[in-house]
């Protein structure tokens, strides 16, 4: 039991080994939870949802750690802010979801906002009282390819290296994902989940797919064991189709090279050979919904990931968002969405099929895991450094940023 | 989040900033509420109930901040005691209530108590064991015009300031109270309500009308939008009320005169006029039940707040009686009493409509509020110079009860 | 509240007055309950469930203060290890119960344990990867005349103080329990509860009759109110009964003598007389099971106690076995099973009536008191010197572990 913010952080600091699972106090401390929502949720760019599900005059709510952020998007462009009342500190907006709405309005006393966060209303405050003081807490926000990403570092709308960690996300993926037209797609289904877990837990079962062989029937189905970041197994079928769909990719103009946390960096995408005769990630390989954007049927399937809040599986017939939401140190909840082209049938089971199967089985897989992590006879196990490196990338690039600001 | 008892209390006393909002730090902080416990609702005088309710030979059971309370009355007075058996400290008393008691006996060994506090059996203690020692802890409690006090403080049966601090109260409410013969009441409804908010937001809420028109449509059938404290807002018609409904309270022998925390006291009464040709605080304005004790329809409506449990309407046909009862930092239990004279027909749906309306109201308001008083975005906001007044001496009487008495 | 580990163990010690209930901060503190788990659950012998019920090949899964156990037997023996997988920490039995198991295998990434705890499987881990380093975390383990026994102590398995406390207790307890031949028997019924009381409210209650007249219909029918440890009380009817009963045991070479917690150890056992007339712990009296091992009706029954975790009641025709599992501060599970000759008839609810409804008695008592030892007005209170010694003993037994070891 820590006594203390600094304990914690200090006991896993120096107790981390690279190439073993992390101390235990990583997954079981409320104040080294605290010290995160501060240094790793509270710097970097956080995904909130797909932007073509935040039309013009629309405001999407996300609690992320207890804090309320407002998407919003108005003729000039998108917005963030805290959903906190500049007033008394109502919270302004009662559930996580996306509604139209003219403007921002407390329900306690009426204070008013337009969606760009400028109080314009705000009765009985008296002739000395100034609105422009007063608007909402502005938050940072940009659109990747059709992704949404929101900072909640108050110094997020200034230059500077958060800004930069954004663009070089911005270089990297947005040539994989462009093809795609993400923002010309509707929202087809989303599964909201709540698992007994630490967060790192369960950004750990998807760095990783040592465990897929024995749990993930669905997901194997189309997809190689291998291929994950860091990997190094393989097989002459494998290498086969790896040769093979990058000379087709290669053919449409589709980008074939693996972006792998340049840097430190918090991203990585790639795109993957599916298993041959497989279309797409569906319980049969066949496609269920119209192709995306430009690409074909030869499309592979490309996979981004930015930590610590997203993954992201884009095939040629629909794209799964799964975006993490960390509750308390034990708790975290979890969102997937899947997206279909704007128009044209599909099969929403089939669409579904195989990443509501697999995430419900990462999700128990996890809070198996949490259980064990919480024990005192829980000791760093070593990692497979076959299949396991990928977990030892997360880990450096969760404890460079608890130390570069949790420290400090 | 707070690494010991006092850094909360002392980072609230040196970020309050008079004319604003409270730092989320108040709402907050696990350790700041226990220091409340001892020091705000551990010192003064709390509501419990209205005495009408307690008949000889009845106890009634409240628990508040974990603490269980027993008031009795016997031939020979009010009485109060923690209700926790001097053995082996066992709860007494299983739920909040009144009952008939002949004497209370623990349910695990036996030991049997007078109603006044006085242990009258104890089996197998052997021959050295002296029963006039081991009687229950005896608590303070007063009877203010047919509303029941009970204070906590070890000390509170002793002269001395908390004792000073009722007879003030007493002297200054019960002109007031006294021509409705609160007494000779009878229980019409008693709702109660588990509300997610920290008990200051609950107090925060009944503290200011800004809200009202916005929220509360019931209330403002039948009330002004203004008249409570230092509120300085009004309209010809509101004035003219005042004015017309006075002298009719004057000619009456009613008082009219509002005290308002004096000299820092808990306390306050004011007589408000109510809407024109309405009698009390109905749907329709109409009388819902016998007048009570010697006041006639033009009376208006009697408020009574007494910090920080209590707030009161005393209307000429029915009182609303609101005990606030803290839980935990993030829980506060609200009981709702509603009093009809002691005999005579009354419509109980007439009488609870416009107050269990307006009170579920300002519950969801509450619990909103808190929310956002959690946010790292909360900041404090200013408070309406026009409205919201009485808000800054709420927190100024809570600050001066945490500074002498936990930081003591 | 507390604010750290050592104030509340240190308050404690301090204020702990000897024939007194303890100061409620021992039922309060949630850091006091972590040094609790180590120093009082974590060094000594814990029961976890009767031998007979794990046969060869079978698996028991015990979580006790969070911390999963895994007892298992094959050919050579019995084994216990922590149900932690020694890769990256998933508990690995997810449920309480017992099991056939050919392996231990972890769902997560398939590493194999056999039931010995060697690891015999761990794929991908490369060729420098050694197997023997890597196998589960051992646990001591007893057989105890059919109980089972597990010490959650890092140096459980080596000689020393603690193994020295096994072999006290096998040395006293065995002679009594052997007749019985425990080891043949099934299991009749087993009912799990969960209490909202500390695991020393339960313990305390355990440990005196003082109210058992007022709140043990059942268990009065067949049991005289004295003979507990350390109750002096008595009458004609009591010692003849113990003195005809001692000699109808003597005649069949039962032992007759009781040994009370010697030279501070944490067990005790008795045989009591039941009343005349009296065979069983049933509503009649009567048989309700065949008999045990090579007991006859006249062999009163017999009770062990092992702080912290059991006490068994051993009638001639069944035995009654709890075991107290404690969650947290506030929360304490607890297990009876009913165990039966391993063949013959038996009526299962004559077998329960009776200790189903004194347990279910008790856990409500224990609730009760939990919640005044958790009010400001508890105070501790004198314990009977006639019925309740038997808790100061228990208490010194608790001290003494707490000052060895967390203080050290």
């Amino acid at each position: 039991m820590s006594n203390g913010t600094g304990s914690g952080l200090r006991t896993l600091l120096d107790e981390r080994r690279p190439g073993w699972s992390l101390p235990g106090v990583a997954y079981t401390d409320p104040a080294l939870f605290g010290a995160e929502m501060r240094s790793v949720f509270g710097r970097g760019w956080l995904f909130v949802g797909p932007s073509s599900a935040l039309p013009v005059g629309a405001v999407q709510s996300w609690t992320v750690g207890g804090e309320s952020v407002l998407l919003s998007r108005t003729a000039t462009g998108l917005h963030a802010h805290a959903g906190v009342c500049a007033h008394r500190g109502s919270r302004l907006v009662d559930d996580d979801g996306i509604a139209h709405r003219r403007r921002i309005v407390c329900p306690y006393h009426s204070w008013a906002y337009d969606l760009d966060g400028s109080l314009v209303g705000a009765p009985q405050m008296g002739p000395d009282f100034r609105p422009d003081r007063h608007g909402l807490v502005p938050l940072g926000v940009r659109d990747l390819a059709g992704l949404l990403f929101v900072s909640l570092d108050p110094g997020g709308l200034e230059p500077g290296a958060v800004t930069d960690e954004f663009e070089a996300m911005e270089r990297d993926v947005t040539p994989h994902l462009a093809p795609y037209d993400l923002r010309s797609t509707r929202v087809a289904a989303r599964n909201v989940y709540r698992v007994r877990a630490n967060w790192k837990t369960i950004l750990e079962n998807n760095r990783e797919c040592y465990h897929c062989r024995a749990n993930h029937p669905e997901f194997c189905l189309t997809n190689f064991e291998y291929g994950t970041a860091g990997d190094p197994r393989s097989t002459p079928a494998y290498e086969r189709a790896v040769r093979e769909q990058r000379a087709t990719w290669a053919r449409q103009g589709l980008p074939t090279h693996t972006v792998d946390f340049p840097d430190g960096l918090p991203h990585r995408v790639a795109r993957l050979p599916l298993k041959p005769g497989v279309i797409t990630e569906t319980l049969t390989g066949a496609r269920c919904a119209p192709l995306l954007g430009r690409v074909g049927e030869q499309s592979g399937s490309v996979r981004v990931l930015c930590m610590p809040t997203m993954w992201v599986h884009v095939n040629c017939d629909y794209a799964m968002l799964t975006r993490v939401t960390p509750i308390d140190v034990a708790t975290t909840d979890v969102e997937v969405t899947y997206l279909v082209a704007a128009s044209g049938d599909y099969d929403v089971d089939a669409v579904t099929a195989v990443w509501s199967a697999t995430s419900e089985q990462d999700w128990e897989l996890s809070e198996r895991n949490h259980l064990g992590q919480c024990s005192r006879a829980y000791r760093p196990g070593p990692l497979s450094p076959l299949t396991e490196s990928s977990v030892g990338t997360f880990h450096d690039w969760y404890l460079s940023r608890l130390e570069a600001h949790a420290v400090a």
